[in-house]
């Protein structure tokens, strides 16, 4: 009997953000996966820290710091296979995921090249989109609003278009891309309907209109736009 | 001192995929609230049943079966009231919400009527989309894809439209437009890429192909699209 590849949303970053059945199936783990970042320490680590049992198996999965497709695939061969080995020898695997696991995260990748061959199950997790709208007591979905999500890499047509065209908004992945993303909102008159949302749940986090937030913004940053003030009464 | 609002998500429907956070408030909760429909039972009540005291007050705030603004909104009306007096008697209020309480939810309705008067907190949850793609093991926002929330309310240009213009496209609250939304899918070709589920990770659940779903669905189903089929390879 092969074991289970799970993926585990551990939720935006505080940890009792996480789900019950996320801290059960961590406390139980024998074998832990989870990706990072040119060498950095793992956020999704951080976050189950204090449940992660002693004595249990960590593999880390370091992606490199470059944009190209390839070396990140690579890792993601190198990683599957570290993982595959495991799961034949009968050992489950929990992937812990930041947010949600099929919400822009890496373990689409280990997805994609385990789950022709393994039983695979995932635990959903609280998203850093619904973590920033609880911050900034901001409903998202009110009745018939269209919600969409966009990525900050997208080009400048793309973001347009998306953002006019929807009663909420959430551009993720900020970054670099920060100060051209502010310079399209603004252009669309939608700066004093925006807010921003840095770290959102953990100790450093920062939640100011988008007209306050500072001119640089890390990559777990986010803007929210709802365009109505009042649409549910 | 008044009490402090609290807006609780308790997840999409299976007791351990509400946070840990979420637990340890309604386990502490001495006033407890949320909605009926028609005086049957509250779904987000059935939830979180198995942690409220003993002894607990509870308010149901109970909606009527009808799609007219008004009569709901004088059930808001009432709701917030009643919660009103326990928080100017200094008394915290926990209002109990399916999935996430800014995605969707009725608490919204309660937060513009007292958000200017008393301490709001909101404690995000696990909404119905993340736990769909989860149980299909469908990622919806790889790399670049934007994703749109669609109500199936919508008219059905703004349906076609939002299907059209996203790689990832999740359409909420089906119910008796189930059968429109279907064929819209269908004339945009996009059967085929499209997975119903209903009543997530509770026992009555379905996962199905939309091409093999029932003719009925329930309001509490969604259909997920993802138009690439492996784009994170």
């Amino acid at each position: 009997m092969s074991g289970t590849l799970w993926g585990v949303g551990v939720g935006p970053g505080a940890p009792d953000l996480m789900t019950l059945r996320a801290a059960r199936l961590i406390e139980g783990a024998r074998v832990l996966a989870y990706p990072t970042l040119a060498g950095a320490p793992s956020f999704a680590r951080a976050i189950a820290a204090g449940r992660i049992a002693e004595g249990a198996e960590e593999i880390a999965i370091d992606l490199p710091m470059t944009p190209a497709r390839e070396p990140a695939q690579a890792a993601y061969d190198a990683g599957a296979a570290r993982i595959a080995l495991h799961l034949e020898a009968g050992r489950d695997v929990v992937c812990l995921c930041e947010g949600d696991p099929m919400f822009y995260g890496s373990f689409m990748y280990l997805l994609a090249r385990l789950r022709t061959r393994f039983a695979v199950e995932v635990v959903p997790g609280v998203t850093s989109v619904a973590a920033a709208s609880a911050l900034a007591r901001l409903p998202l979905g009110a009745r018939e609003a269209r919600i969409a999500v966009l990525p900050a890499t997208l080009p400048d047509d793309a973001l347009r278009e998306g953002i006019a065209a929807h009663e909420a908004v959430a551009i993720l992945k900020l970054g670099r891309h920060f100060p051209r993303v502010r310079a399209l909102v603004d252009a669309l008159g939608l700066t004093g309907r925006a807010t921003w949302v840095a770290h959102a749940t953990v100790a450093r986090q920062q939640v100011l209109p988008l007209a306050e937030a500072p001119l640089e913004a890390p990559y777990f940053s986010l803007i929210l736009i709802a365009k109505e003030s009042d649409p549910w009464l």
